[in-house]
């Protein structure tokens, strides 16, 4: 089972997608996209770590998403990827061949095992941006989450923390 | 009975929301969080008061709203509160302790007796803001949606003009 | 039968338009208001016209939507018309009178024979832009969209490539 959960900035997606995964009974692996490179995302991260309990199991990966569901992910578990935007955003820093890890990150969520909560942002929205990088990124992110949304059994667009069930 | 109608920038929430507060068919009182500070923000009061009809009280209040709700909300009354990121963006710039005054909102909406109507703004569909203010808004914002979509006995998503029920 | 697809940026709205033209049966027609003014653009358009096959007639209009409805739609056919938002930018940069136009377009959709889909853009769940033209960009899209989806028979609000029905 394969859920995708979108939602804008601050619109309550991670806490919906933890309560999701709580909700499963099976066992929980986080795993972060995102890296403490800067204060402000320091202290989201801790928040984010604050909010969630002791049974959850920890997998920091900016990078090699496909990797790590290929390890991860099992009959019994669950994983919560929070989140996609964060990983593009860490692949364009890199320089990273973005279209092949797509793929792969395609492939890996087909072939896996047990549950996988994606968490995702919706970004295209707001009016265009003046800066050329901010609208590849926001090419790339719809591009990304069509995908997502196309290969995932639910899809949730989270508004003000309620979840809309996009895909049922 | 609490209401949230949320909505991007120009979707028609103030009208959907007035259209809700109209068909009530209890006294309406019209809460204006705005101030005309500037030429294009005394046209946009302008045109919401035209299009508002006599029947409406009117009270402009930039800061206190849990005050006004405690003198204002009433059995046979309905209040529309419009909107409430103004608020926050009068807040910012008041460099009011908003914690504690979004605390006391949440009070005063729960005491409350007759019916609300909250407008707000879905403010986190776009890019990443470069701007740092901005982006704390945004993250205010967010939170304080989520917060009162918690609260609302309904919550309601106005896209284009139409009203897409997310809280039933 | 007139339908508005709208959605944010790189949401898959107008991929989910032409699947809806191509499922009606009807011949169709594909309006694009797109011109090639730069690089970025001229790579939008070639993407658009390479996935759409040989059926389609394809008109070119950046300004005369009224005209072009007038003389294209008819029994039997479908316009596709991508996209609207495309459109009131190409007004703005030609300093055309967009009020009339628009009431010229109402008219244009309300007389037209045969079925039309418009697609359009969200652009107004971003934060408030700074630049001022920008801010009237987004309150003339806001409001043409609230007109389009008050004449529409149905509107789609797409999400990650998914269509949800807001308007049924």
């Amino acid at each position: 089972m394969l859920t995708l959960v979108t939602g804008g900035a601050r619109s309550g997606k991670s806490a919906y997608a933890e309560n999701l995964v709580l909700s499963s009974g099976l066992d929980p692996v986080y795993v972060a996209t995102a890296a403490a490179h800067d204060q402000e995302m320091a202290r989201r991260i801790e928040a984010h770590r604050k909010r969630r309990g002791a049974e959850w199991m920890l997998v920091e990966e900016e990078i090699d998403l496909p990797g790590v569901i290929g390890e991860q992910a099992a009959a019994g578990r669950i994983l919560l990827i929070d989140c996609l935007t964060l990983w593009l955003s860490n692949m364009l820093l890199a320089e990273a061949d973005i279209d092949e890890r797509v793929a792969r990150l395609c492939d890996a969520l087909s072939e896996a095992q047990g549950d996988i909560v994606l968490v995702t942002n919706e970004v295209g929205m707001g009016i265009v941006p003046e800066n050329a990088l901010a609208r590849r990124f926001r090419d790339l992110a719809g591009a990304l989450n069509q995908r997502m949304a196309a290969l995932a059994d639910r899809v949730v667009l989270v508004v003000s923390g309620i979840g809309v069930t996009v895909k049922p």
